[in-house]
């Protein structure tokens, strides 16, 4: 299915040293910017959902998955679906937006013409097996696709993606939310043999449940004291932010020109500040910031 | 300057073609995806404003320059000047955003500690003369861009650039503003001894004056009938849209998971369905449209 739509090449998203930044922090940092993944205005969840429908053998009429109101994951759904003539429903939990805005995630779904269901959290469970016995019962085969991409078969494409790097660095740092990503990555080092940390910052989740999810994505023989899982950084939680958090975000911009967003990507870049001025990211290591997309959670956040 | 500020292939962006909008048009089209551009988040203008800083063989303390309250040129200008430690100064014409949104290029040029002077269009040319006096009476070398990065330096960017595409089209598709773009995409299919027709769809300018200042970027000798610059397509003039061109956009995202935007790319695309639709693309035709740029236009719009 990856071939069909996209070019052999398509998910070699550029890898570059962030030179200003590197000399800053006196670390060797360089970006992956899954961020700029041409397809579906890019992300890791491009990766994610690639990779679930190309493992998914039988044919698929009709999608059904979940998020927040503005979920990158949502977004990148809707645009696969629609692109492949497959209907998407989401399942939505939060506020929907006004049809007048144009900045966010909800815009590109709802131009892909998919059905939203907006619904309380308590009922995503619910409305997803609805939904599901519904077309089923109009002789649907359906896909129903976990919220964020969060399965095996979505981490494997962040295994996958280890080969795109062009040294094994000391650490690769990125934004943890169900942790599919880092699961990947965790198994991609594994894979090369690496000593490489994989520090995961976490945007939501608390250490303990984030480590657990992470684990279930790995083999039971994976060390789990390998898992590192930060809840440090994650300003109150989802979608949460202070002025030090926009702060170090405006500085990115005017260092480097790199945009990150106050609910994924800048959170991981300020745990990588912290961690270099506590010393546990030592002078001169060889760093990955792995970027993994959300410029359009940055244009639709309201100060 | 562009070696020192990134590695060799950056501005080599994504080239691929867009399998359902050609089936849908019964053309072959390819999309040049310039907005993907890594740096200063993309776009045309820096491809431009690399060129012209490349081709200043002095050094500059300061550089000014001007545009829209929402321009991608100023973003670009104020970006790079932060990271190369160039004091910017944006000459800008309509209304300052206000300060609570992350939505357009306002933020990222504002993060970036550009010096902005909102004026009247009027007083544009006055108040960069002004500017530049202060700063050289404080004994720094400035250089000041022209507006849209439209000069010839800048032009020279897109003669290069056509040397990244794998094929010779029939067509080339693309929004005009100032017109280097243009003037330089025909300089570079010139260089290649192409027959391919640039096709430059105004987002502002009447027919006349375009042609006129896209000739001044070329040289004397360049056959001025060559130049197709198509004014039919401005929806009332510069950041001007209709509800026709809004629903073109959303169904091109539907279709291609592509993102285009009211100002710029959404008129190029809609003109190229026309001119297919009136046969003066035909079918078969081998056609590239080029992207560049300007989802933070789209995503300050307010419907």
């Amino acid at each position: 299915m990856k071939d069909v739509i996209m070019g052999s090449n398509f998910l070699n998203s550029p890898f570059y040293k962030l030179n200003n930044l590197s000399q800053q922090l006196s670390i060797d940092l360089w970006v992956k910017r899954d961020d700029l993944i041409p397809y579906y205005l890019g992300g890791n969840k491009v990766r994610k959902n690639l990779s679930i429908l190309q493992s998914s053998k039988s044919k698929v009429d009709a999608i059904i998955t979940n998020g927040g109101a503005e979920s990158n994951h949502a977004r990148v759904v809707a645009l696969l679906g629609a692109q492949l003539g497959i209907k998407v429903h989401l399942v939505l939990h939060g506020n929907a937006p006004s049809s007048g805005t144009l900045s966010g995630n909800s815009f590109f779904y709802r131009s892909a013409d998919a059905i939203t269901h907006y619904v309380d959290s308590h009922d995503i469970a619910h409305t997803i097996d609805r939904v599901e016995s519904d077309l089923k019962s109009q002789g649907l085969a359906t896909l129903t696709i976990p919220g964020g991409a969060h399965s095996s078969a979505g981490a494997s494409a962040y295994a996958e993606a280890i080969d795109e790097l062009s040294f094994e660095p000391d650490f690769i740092v990125h934004a943890s939310g169900t942790g599919g990503t880092q699961a990947g990555l965790l198994q991609g080092v594994m894979n090369q043999n690496w000593s490489t940390q994989v520090i995961g910052v976490s945007v939501a989740r608390g250490r303990e449940r984030g480590i657990e999810e992470i684990a279930k994505l790995l083999p039971d023989s994976f060390p789990q004291e390998k898992i590192i899982f930060l809840d440090d950084y994650r300003f109150g939680g989802y979608e949460k932010f202070n002025n030090e958090l926009l702060q170090l975000i405006k500085g990115t911009i005017r260092i480097e020109g790199l945009p990150l967003d106050l609910t994924y990507t800048g959170k991981a870049m300020f745990a990588l500040h912290q961690l270099v001025y506590c010393g546990a990211i030592k002078e001169g290591s060889k760093v990955v910031f792995w970027h993994t997309g959300g410029l359009l959670n940055l244009t639709s956040t309201q100060l």
